[in-house]
């Protein structure tokens, strides 16, 4: 349902007003960036299909919405039972981001009548986290340096400031000259339709790559840092993140790049001790076998459609956090995020 | 031009008849596998066209048509000096394949009116030549082995049986089992359009993976080799090929899968001493910004296009050329390539 209401926000909470009943407010990202279209999520329906369908992407930006979610369920769904099972369906809409069945589960725990200050809270702190994400990952930028990005990570993920990119965008409002190199990102494009986007909007120079380009670009243009998000990241280090991140990390191994990967602590499944416990979402061949409208391939080519890869932590110099950056041994290093004091609570 | 002519030929000569002058036929490859259609280049211009927009594309075949195209300069152009600059116009129409020059070259040195002849007999041999590569590459592959390739380099490509995909397809006729996982190739999408179309021609079980998913696809489907295809190759074994081609080989050499290229020796550029020399043809960034009539980006988007990448010897493991297959250390083998019996002369 496209909404009439106006926001800076890529989420919001529509509250009841004039018989309206209360939505779930988002941006249809998958129109970007030809078109900026602002839907509401009426029903618990509507959510579960905005995240399943990528309406609704980016693993912060996708618990955000999710606890509002759980709000909205708490107002529609007045029996448990019922409620019940609409939070669990928000919880599964998309298996792998972990930050979705954290935000559900934090806001279920708030208890009944809370979960939409909860939800407000979660969102709240996205911002301040990503502000002290963009802090510490600055720091491992030089003016001057090119940048290597795969996916979207900026404002549209998080529904903050962003990650990965929410870094690249800091360093350059802090006055270092960068120059982003964007992974188009194959299926969906994220890169090339969102990423590009969010770098003209925040005045960063940029320049779009084939996901192929990838190594190829590194050697050319002197490519000094990768940075990239996550999805689920296990405590050895290895990390979930969208499909063509692993190439990415081999290829920044091959010629000495560093290889950071950006997320909040929230991204870290403590449960988890390697990557190959996680659980990767396969997608339609149809999203492979065409361009947006145009198809590519025959109609029955046989595909294959990982929407994740793993990298393993071997591969990576350091991860990023609101609470800093860890960095190898991560079977240390990560357990040890739990225990440094709040930067985004402190500086808030 | 449309051609009334039908042929089971990926490009043809077609001779004048009742009052129509000579052309060279070919398949528009941009519109496979949604169209097959048959055009005729009736002047150098279109000969030109047909080459620089990719509607005759795969280096071996671009060498061919320049062959044929330069025999019809001969008949249209009867003067020596506007001949000469139809045929240097013909060489040029794309840098970086070393076929079309040597192509163009020997259908010179054949003497006029002698062109039409050479050209023929350049596509003979090319079959023969293909034949071989088949033959020598197939012995790399076991029964039941999962092979992945980039590009295309089937019979589309070679005009004949083709390099790299021949040899998958000669495996596969020699009765081995054999999975072919496909690179889409952005941005012109020459795996999903082609690569697919032939292997489902010739009855090879294949999957298309976008090419982000290559390192993914090798851990998790257990690939047991690559195999590509060359536009050109240093005598050290450097080899340019499609875009994209330089990050499957670097994530081969991470997973231990052996890294083959499959090209005829007329693409080593005795020449050239390193992969450094090769002129890269950088194409146009609207090819990254959208695919065929899908954007993709903003339209003013900054995009780096290179057409090929450099892989470099060290992460090949052998080069199958129709006179067997070259071991490193390249600059001992790829020079005695050139003494070796010509096996495609002796078994045609």
């Amino acid at each position: 349902m496209k909404s009439g209401g106006v926001s800076n926000e890529v989420v919001w909470w529509s509250p009841a007003s004039d018989g309206t009943a209360a939505s779930v407010g988002y941006i249809d990202q998958r129109l970007l960036p030809h078109a900026l279209e602002r839907c509401e999520a009426s029903s618990v329906e509507d959510v579960v299909r905005a995240i399943a369908t990528l309406a609704v992407r980016g693993a912060p930006c996708i618990g955000i919405f999710g606890a509002y979610g759980v709000a909205l369920a708490r107002m529609l769904t007045p029996d448990g039972e019922a409620f019940a099972a609409a939070a669990r369906a928000i919880r599964q809409a998309r298996p792998t981001a972990v930050n979705l069945a954290w935000a559900v589960d934090r806001t279920l725990a708030a208890g009944a009548g809370n979960e939409l200050a909860e939800a407000r809270a979660i969102h709240d702190e996205q911002r301040a986290v990503d502000r002290a994400i963009g802090t510490f990952g600055a720091e491992l930028i030089a003016s001057g340096d090119a940048l290597l990005t795969h996916c979207n990570t900026g404002p549209l993920a998080t529904a903050g400031y962003g990650t990965a990119l929410g870094i690249a965008i800091a360093a350059h409002a802090a006055g270092k000259r960068v120059h982003v190199y964007v992974d188009e990102t194959r299926p969906l494009l994220q890169g090339a339709r969102l990423t590009t986007f969010e770098l003209a909007q925040a005045g960063v120079p940029y320049t779009l790559i084939v996901d192929g380009a990838a190594a190829a670009t590194m050697r050319a243009k002197n490519v000094r840092a990768v940075f990239v998000g996550a999805d689920r990241i296990a405590t050895n280090g290895d990390t979930a993140n969208k499909i063509g991140t692993y190439g990415v990390a081999i290829a920044a191994a091959h010629h000495g790049i560093p290889f950071y990967v950006a997320a909040p602590r929230s991204t870290i499944d403590f449960s988890l001790a390697r990557g190959e416990e996680i659980e990767i979402e396969e997608r339609a061949a149809q999203e492979v076998r065409a361009f947006g409208a145009s198809p590519a391939a025959p109609a029955d080519a046989a595909a294959y459609n990982p929407a994740f890869d793993v990298t393993p932590g071997r591969l990576i110099a350091g991860i990023v956090t609101e609470y800093g950056v860890a960095r190898p041994p991560y079977h240390e290093s990560i357990p040890d995020l739990a225990t440094r004091p709040a930067y985004a609570l402190v500086h808030r």
